[in-house]
Parts: structure tokens; C-alpha cells; sequence
């Protein structure tokens, strides 16, 4: 779905909350595949038995991924991804755990370099199945603003 | 390869490089399948054909991903990730492109709320073929201090 | 996104219309490792060179899983998928093609066994960049007349 | 294996039936991946804990595309699939259940537009541990009659 | 399909061939994800340019999974896989060469230690498009002998 | 990481010990997708209840993959793979299992057709939780000898 969403058009506290997503054995398979990450938290089951957690843990950069994915449902063709910042990984995920994300706008103010767009901050909470918050940050949008198209 | 590095054993300027990687199209479909991200930038070539860039452009979940796991090579026990700043997607990655990682200690400083743990903050720059950084982030390292272990 | 819409809520002649995806040798990759059909059709581009179409074709089975995926947008607790009629390979969709799916209702009638309960055909169109249609079948979903849960 | 099986050849009533092969987890992650398809009827084990069947679903279209690539062994050079008529969704499939496919021949007829060609009709079940069927459907081939070779 | 084929059935000198497959740049994505080889011989287009070949090849343990998976093809539950020998990478393999494996029993003797079994060899080659062998080993395998059916 | 060992430098008896990986079922699914080998040995839970294991096994190209793919951490720029001896299959590996690999120079020795190279051996053991041999094979690398190079 594409909508059509200026800089003028976001409030801020607006939320939205996405399906959730059962992670999976498979799904660590897949990332430690995907990234080249092999490391013994994520893929030995018999070292992590004496670790803090006692099992296997996933990637943080796989929750990022799902949890941000999760939010991929609609297009806006006037906005554009610069990048994250507070990126943290509150509490780990085990096989078996239920995540989803929850998004709200927090902020949004004009750009300082660019005429005629603003920056719209996404405050991106991944959570579990308990309610606990696995991940968080803020996703930092590039939007044009009303005025540049009727300039 | 374990090797045991504590706070103090951190040396701010220190520098490491990693292995580089083609990004392909099969790791386009591997990352949207993963992500469940299928969005046009991404996976049609015809639409992009007049979007800004003419081409499918990766993931930037992909690259932060990708980039971050050529980095992982050594485990550091007494060393855990905290998450990430200023995660930026600097330049488009291109199917056919070439990336590796490159690494330096920026800043160490003792942690506020954990006594005997300090904050290494490793300034990571993913490069392309051509030399240019398209992804730049800041990965946040809570590491143990020596004194922790003798005291 | 989750819809309730109701057997009487369907019109005949509404239509929507996916995003587009490019099918990749990767995508045929996947296809026979999960389905198991490696017939060198799909998997021999030397074999392929002196056979009806000269390349590698797509299996059949994966133009229908991405043809159908592509219109898992949207969640109707009040309608569940019978199954398919009249599904037709009516070209063979080769690697760098790029397809996308047109959905119509065409049909609605109350169901014959179950009371309160209808059925809805969508025709659904698998297109390629030249517009020509590559498959076709019709999408049979059992859905919930309003009566139901009003009596 | 390329067995020549001319029109003329197929018998009504000739039955085979396949291998088996149990479905985990690890495919419902594929398929989701390779259709794009997310809904949570297939991928969060928590939001199905209060439906119908009280645990995740695999896919319909898995279901055949296994289903039919398990019968993928032998290919006849003088057949082509045309599509297939009455796939139904008979029963759900569950993580951990293990289908094989049985197919009959069960129609053989002249083809109204080809002349030289027939329609054979391949009954085609997929049948679960249980000895259920979970989905049904039927194959149409369109197969070259010995006639046509020999003027 | 199985077939039952005991010691004394075995022939030296019979010979099959499987079909072909393309080996694609997807192939090497999904080795490298699969076997944690992420060496730049596989994966780094760029670093290739200026070793031997002057691209990316083909992992050993690919083309012999590849080659070997290819004759998987008959079930003989009376014999077992023991394990390989002599096995030689003798040729690289590119993205976009097609293999194919041509069997043949070159040995068969008693087994020293099991009474009632014995050893069959059989020469693998697998070659490439252009018919030179890029990889030879030699499959043991353990066979009941009929005599062991009938005391 | 890149490190030069001439065939001066290996020495007989040298040993390293890999980490650890548990191999999953959706290990099995990704092989079995990857090799083509969908034998239910691997892939039929329900007819491997009275089989001689009770349960799916992972195969045996798999074991030796993921075995070998655990050493590739180290290169050697003057050492090439030439291939495989006495590959053995020694004891089955389950769903759950964890493998590690440990590798031992067992033989070095001049090449007797390339002169300034010689021939190193290393004895690889795939080894399982219980400490048991799963896979034994000899690891045969060509390597320069140092008066290549000064000469």
C-alpha cells in the first residue's frame, strides 16, 4: 500500500502496532546463514548451558531486522530512511519468544540542511509475548514538507 | 577465536579491517524473506526503473547486518553489546557491489550506573569497492575492568 | 492490517492490483530446494539452451506461491480460503521477469451446505512486465454473511 | 529419470504414491519467506493459541507445492502441465506432521483444440500421517498421442 | 523409488548419469550460509579479480554435496553409505557452470570384518558442461549379501 | 584473517579445536534443499519410527560440510585444498546434536610431482556432545615451501 504522508501530516503520539512473529530455530538458522555470524550464543546449544541465559540467544542485528520489518507495510513515497540512533538491546530473545513492534511519532522538527523537509522520529519498541521490551530505537525519517511541492 | 580483552586493555585509535563481501541478488531475497520487508525499492527491478537510483537497492537492515557480521571473528568474554548510535545509511548498496567493515576504537570511558565496567564505543564504516562509507554506526561495548576480577 | 468484511460487504467487480516482484535465479534456487522439483527446466540452463524456450522457466508452483503472496496484505477474520479453481500456466515466466497480481471479484453466491455462510470468487491474474497474463486460477473463500452474528 | 509416455499409454485407475516428508518449522519459515506471506495464522505461535486450531498452520500453497513436488521423479517429454482444477484445502497441516502424495490417473481424453494431443487427469492427494486427506487436486496434462509422432 | 540390490547384483562396470545443474551465484550465497565459509575465494568478486581464477569459485564441499546429492535418486535398503575415498577438487567450478555426476561400479569385494556383506565401489565423477571432471571420489558402500537373507 | 605458513612451518602433531554448532532440523531442511537429497532418512519422521535409528538423521554431505566449514577461519595464502582421503561416516548425528571439529597435522611430506611444494595432511574428527567421533577424513593441502619463494 502506498500512502501519501508529508512532513505537515505526522503527529506526534500518533502509534501503531504491528502483527507478531514467533521466532524460530530456523529463523537463527537463517541469520547466522545471512550474516556470517557463527558465534557459540547464538548456534551451540551445549556451551550456552553455563552461560548467563542457559540457551541459545538470537542476533541482536536479527530482532533489529524482524522488529523494524515488521513495520514495513505501507509506502510513503515522500519520506526517507536516514537511519536509527539509541539502537538498544534491553532483553534478550529466546527460541520460541513472540515479538512484535509497536511504533509511535515522537518528534518532528524542519531539517537543518535541507529546505523543505523536515526529520520525523519513530520511537520502534520491539516486545515479547510477556509485554517486556526486547529492543528499542528510533528510526529517523527524512519527509518533504507540503510547501516544497507547492513552491 | 577467544580472546579475553578488558577495559583497560582498549587502546582508543586502534584500527581492524574485515574480509569483503559482494552483495548478490540472492542475498536481497534471502534478507526480504527473512525481514518479510518486500517493498519495490527492493525486489522490482521495473519499478525501479525510474525511481532516483534505476536499480534495486539493498536493504539497509541488510548492509547494518552484513557489515556488522564481517566483524564477527573474535569473541571477547568479559566484552557484551549494548546496541548501537547514530546508525546511518549513508549511500545506496547495488546488487554486484563489494563491502567490508572497518573498525576503530573512538572512545572508552567508565560506565555511570555498573562500577568496574566500562563503555568502548567502536566507530564501525561500512565501504564500498569504490572507497565510499555507506554505512556508518557506533557499537556500544559494556566491557568488564580488570580491577573487577581482582578485587 | 486486519479488515472484517462480511459476505455482503463483497461487490462484484472490485478489484485491487500488488506490488510487483522480480523472479531471480535465486528465487528458482529456493523453489526447488523447497518443493524438491530440481527438473532441469527449472535447473540446467545447458539443457534448457535446445528446449522449447531456450532458458531456464520458473516452476509453475512458485509462480502461483508468489502470485498469491502478493496479495496476503490484508486479514479477514469473517472469510477462510477453500482452495483454487481453473489455475492455468499460461506463460512461462523466466529469470528477470517481473510479475505482479490483479485480483477481481467476480462471483458471489450463499453457500449450498453451510447456512449464514457465502462464497466469494476472486479471479486472480498473475501479469508480467509486458502486461500478458502468465496465471491464472480463481480463489474460492467461504465467508460470513452478517446474519450470522446478528441471529 | 525420462520415461516416454504417450497419450495413448496412461491407464485409468494407474496409481503411485511418494515419498514422505514431515513438515517442521523450518519450512513454514521458508515458505513465508518465499511468498511474502506473514500472516499470523503461520507465524505467531501466541496470536494462534486462541484460534481455531490452537497452533500455527503451514501455508495452503506449501502445502501443494510440497505436496506436488513429491511427485516430481519422472519426467515424460511428450507431457505438459497445463494447470490444475479442484485444489481444495481439506484438512489444516500442522508442525510436525508428515504427508506423502497418491496419485491416479483418473481421465484421459482427446484435447478439443489440439488435435495429435489428449488431457490426462491426475487425481492428486495429499494424505497426512493419520491417513487423512489434507488436500486434493487435479493435474491436467496435456500429452502427445503416438499418432502424432508416427505422421 | 526403492530397489532392493544386494552384493551378488552388482556389476562392474555399470554406469549411470544424472541429470545436470546449473551452479549459481544463489548456490554459493546458500553454501557459504549453510558451512560458515565465508572466504573471500567464494564471496569477495572484488578480491578475486587479482588471484588465479579471476572470479568467485565454487566451495569444494559444494560441488561434492551437489554432485553426490544428484545421484540420489534409488533407495537400495540393503546397502548403507560407509563413507568416500580418493576424493580430489580437480577442477574449479564457476557461477554459471552446469554439472552433472556419472557414476560407475568399479570395485566390489567382500567385507573383512562383517560376514554376509560386502564393499561396492563406485567411481563419482562429476563433470562440467565442457566434459572435463571437476571433482572424482570414490563412494563405499556396505551391501547384505543374498546369502544373508537365506541362512 | 590471513595467516602465511609454509610447509616449513606445519608441524606434526599441531592441533586446534573448533567451536561448537547444533545442528537443527532446520539444518536438515536447508541441506536437503541445497543437495536435493529428500531421502526419508532425512526428511520422513514418521518412517523413521522403525527404521534402525528410531529418528531423522542429518546427512552425511551435511556432517562433512558443516564439519569442515567450522575450520575455514585461518587462510593460508600458500596452501591450496587439494582434497578429501578416508572420509568415514562413523556414528549417525541426530536432530539436537552438537558438533565440533578438531584438526591435527598428522603428516607432511615433499610433493612428489611439483617441486617446492609440499604435501600437509590433517587429521580432521567431527566430534559429538558425548565426545564421540561422528566423521573422520584426511584433510590433503598442497603448501609452498619457503625456498620457493627465495629461490
Amino acid at each position: 500500500m502506498i500512502i501519501e504522508q508529508y512532513f505537515e501530516d505526522y503527529e506526534i503520539g500518533a502509534k501503531r502496532k504491528t502483527f507478531g512473529r514467533t521466532i524460530t530455530e530456523a529463523d537463527i538458522v537463517v541469520h547466522a546463514g545471512h550474516s556470517g555470524d557463527f558465534f557459540p550464543h547464538h548456534m551451540d546449544a551445549e556451551w550456552c548451558t553455563d552461560q548467563e541465559f542457559g540457551q541459545r540467544v538470537a542476533h541482536g542485528t536479527m530482532i533489529f531486522t524482524i522488529g523494524v520489518g515488521l513495520t514495513a507495510t505501507v509506502i510513503n513515497p515522500v519520506a526517507f530512511s536516514l537511519g536509527y540512533d539509541r539502537l538498544r538491546f534491553v532483553k534478550p530473545v529466546f527460541i520460541g519468544d513472540t515479538i512484535h513492534t509497536e511504533v509511535e511519532i515522537i518528534k518532528a522538527f524542519p531539517d537543518e540542511k535541507r529546505e523543505n523537509f523536515g526529520r520525523v522520529i519513530e520511537g520502534t519498541t520491539v516486545v515479547n509475548q510477556e509485554g517486556a521490551t526486547v529492543l528499542y530505537c528510533e528510526h529517523i525519517y527524512l519527509v518533504q514538507m507540503k510547501a516544497a511541492d507547492s513552491s
